[in-house]
């Protein structure tokens, strides 16, 4: 017995090496980068903090990665995602409501009057989603979300919007995860407007999605416990909210985290304060032919402080014109 | 080459076989429950869970558990840990304070008069939390709560509080956890309060532990960026705060939940209520003579209605005289 569980154990080693010489060879963990700057530093930042005995060696449970969505994850042009679908919850709504006929915003965006909507920025748009989606119970909520992705397509690319998640970006995402790490969204887009489709688009589970978030009750409809979504924000997860929200659901300082906008300044500020290796990363827009072009001046996903700051940090700056081969998922071959 | 690895393959397939059968030899996963019905309830409900064509098989991203803390993880008496913990902020702050000397209710804690502060109800305890366990920082907060278990004796047993942890509720969070679950905190207690030491004591890292929590607020000091608490409320995780609480911070809904008091109700009807296999468990506090005997009329921990509502839907009750055969870790063997 003993030296067939010898012959067991050798052929399992062997076996074990077979696989490792096959992954070896095959895998450039981030085919989709060019092996430029970017590419480079992420390996050497993962290397550093997976090789035991290395002076920034963490163990895994430590390996909390943080990632925006909108502009990091996915694109947010011409405007961000979720702006789009509580449009189109203004349109299919409408017949309900007669009154928005003659209402403002709800008139402007039935008329298709985006200058209009915009114009009123921020309390426009908090007011349609007010209207349009809170009411109903989260189940509701998330069958609405996934009916709209599955039946809706890009005004520019003509795609889903899931498949224009940046190709690049997935392999970052597998990459860390091979390596140990936890991966997290930490969004200013609504957690219940993503946790719908995260899991099986970016391998991100309900549970690693932090973001806005409506207020919530809890009741009992005939015996059936049912939770309600409140016309009232509970929490908004951006800028100064980002560290907040990641103490908050997370309750320990990321290593390394992604963002593309000043909305994601303080997030970076906080993963680089901490005592040990850490790793921050920005995405600047400049492929104004595949995707799109714009920093400083840009009314979503300004990046203009966040990109000043990098500068002076050392933090790794995406250029994605020259930095990445593709942009989309679906163009991957 | 190719019959080297059939042959290979083979003998793995065997090593596997060898290493199946040591395991159902050696292994009883829940030594320290009895062979009564909760231990019987707990292993059918995995098994249905996990067993591959099961009618109730359930993939293991969906297999979450919650579990409340204090009475179910750990006791709630003589009061909830975190209230001793208060207490001995202020005395421990109360040099800075000398007016506490005359207001209530810092001058019955001061003066060892617990009547006189309990008969301030829940506004006294919040007083008290508000005046000593805010205005620091988290990670200043986060110190001083490690430094508090590691000097702080339980007045009956003369154990550290994270010795008194109940050895059969360790089990069954293992037990869950080598069956794919993935085992999360939602508690009344504050997040802050539990996540310096659950990943060590229950093996629930930080970002798996939900409970109430306070406002904060992110802020740079000479540059350095810090998160502050803030004396306010943020959230309150209890009752029909831990559907909402599992809906914000989780993000689906759990397979399993246990709980002790009426406060955990609403946690197991929302968990009872989905279309999939579930279990809800219950901790009756029977055992006077070496935990606490108490239910319905329990300042703390009060198990009423949910102990009615356990029996009319066929959640498990656990008995803890009869159906543990110890109760805390440091008994352990």
């Amino acid at each position: 017995m003993k030296s067939l569980l010898t012959k067991i154990l050798l052929m399992k080693s062997l076996l074990g090496l077979l696989l490792l010489a096959n992954t070896a060879s095959a895998a450039d963990p981030l085919p989709s980068w060019n092996d430029t700057a970017p590419k480079k530093a992420i390996v050497t930042f993962v290397e550093q903090v997976t090789r035991e005995g290395s002076p920034s060696f963490m163990q895994s449970a430590e390996r909390i990665a943080t990632f925006d969505n909108d502009g990091t994850l996915w694109p947010e042009q011409p405007m961000y995602f979720q702006i789009a679908f509580t449009l189109d919850r203004v349109k299919a709504l409408a017949p309900q409501h007669p009154e928005w006929k003659e209402k403002q915003p709800f008139k402007a965006v039935l008329e298709g009057d985006m200058k209009t909507v915009f114009a009123g920025g921020e309390q426009a748009v908090i007011e349609l989603g007010m209207a349009t989606l809170t009411g109903n119970t989260t189940e509701e909520f998330a069958e609405i979300v996934r009916d709209w992705l599955a039946t809706t397509k890009h005004p520019k690319t003509g795609r889903a919007y899931t498949e224009m998640v940046y190709q690049p970006m997935l392999e970052l995402l597998a990459y860390l995860r091979a390596n140990g790490f936890k991966t997290f969204i930490v969004s200013g887009g609504e957690a219940e407007f993503m946790r719908p489709w995260t899991e099986k688009v970016y391998g991100i589970p309900p549970e690693q999605v932090v973001g806005s978030s409506m207020k919530t009750k809890f009741e009992l409809r005939s015996g059936k416990p049912v939770i309600v979504r409140l016309p009232e924000i509970n929490f908004i997860d951006d800028n100064e909210g980002k560290p907040v929200g990641i103490n908050q659901y997370i309750g320990r300082r990321p290593i390394a985290a992604c963002g593309n906008s000043d909305g994601d300044l303080q997030m970076l500020q906080w993963t680089t304060a901490g005592s040990s290796a850490s790793f921050a990363l920005l995405i600047h827009h400049t492929n104004a032919e595949r995707e799109w072009a714009y920093d400083r001046t840009s009314s979503m996903g300004r990046l203009d402080k966040a990109l000043d700051e990098a500068h002076a940090k050392g933090w790794t700056v995406v250029d994605m014109k020259n930095d990445w081969k593709i942009i989309y998922s679906f163009e991957k071959k």
